[in-house]
């Protein structure tokens, strides 16, 4: 349950996993949760993935310098080319900048 | 993998199912799917949903004027009344311009 004001940054990241080193991507999906978490100008994060591998990942960012410092964290530069190399089989990236948020929750 | 230019209009919709009407709702997010494949400004969608019911779906949108529109079809807007009535627990709707965007294939 959660609006984000104008501007907020949306990273919206879209990735099939292989079926390579499953225990190693969980460790690093934690950490780079937990990194995320701590860095400036960090809103929040949505992720998902269903049983066939394809997952969903929104990051939300107060600006664009908040965004682009979390692309470039070498900690998780370094587990985007491990990502690259056996996690993922492809994927986008889009970065948009957020115009309108909504939430809603059902009546008890 | 899909690249869109700068100002597509993604709007992500991250919501929790309840375990109500599973036919009814898998029968109405098919209708959709199809629906917005045939709106106009209609770029794409990206839907996953996990074990636990949580939901994320980003369809992306030409402009505004598209993604406004496709709000405000009346089949649409019926389905919707429809999910808060029995599909969801709670859902954030956010609507984002994207400013950049990349996509990534290992190669074969």
């Amino acid at each position: 349950m959660t609006c984000y004001p104008a501007g907020t940054i949306a990273v919206i990241f879209v990735a099939q996993r292989t079926a390579q080193d499953g225990a190693g991507y969980a460790e690093a999906a934690e950490e780079m949760i937990q990194l995320a978490q701590q860095q400036p100008g960090y809103c929040g994060i949505d992720s998902v993935r269903d049983a066939n591998g394809l997952g969903i990942t929104v990051s939300y960012w107060a600006d664009d310098t908040a965004a682009k410092a979390w692309r470039d964290h070498p900690r998780h530069r370094a587990i985007r080319d491990a990502g690259r190399d056996r996690w993922y089989s492809h994927y986008d990236l889009h970065v948009a900048a957020t115009e309108r948020s909504y939430d809603w929750e059902k009546a008890q």
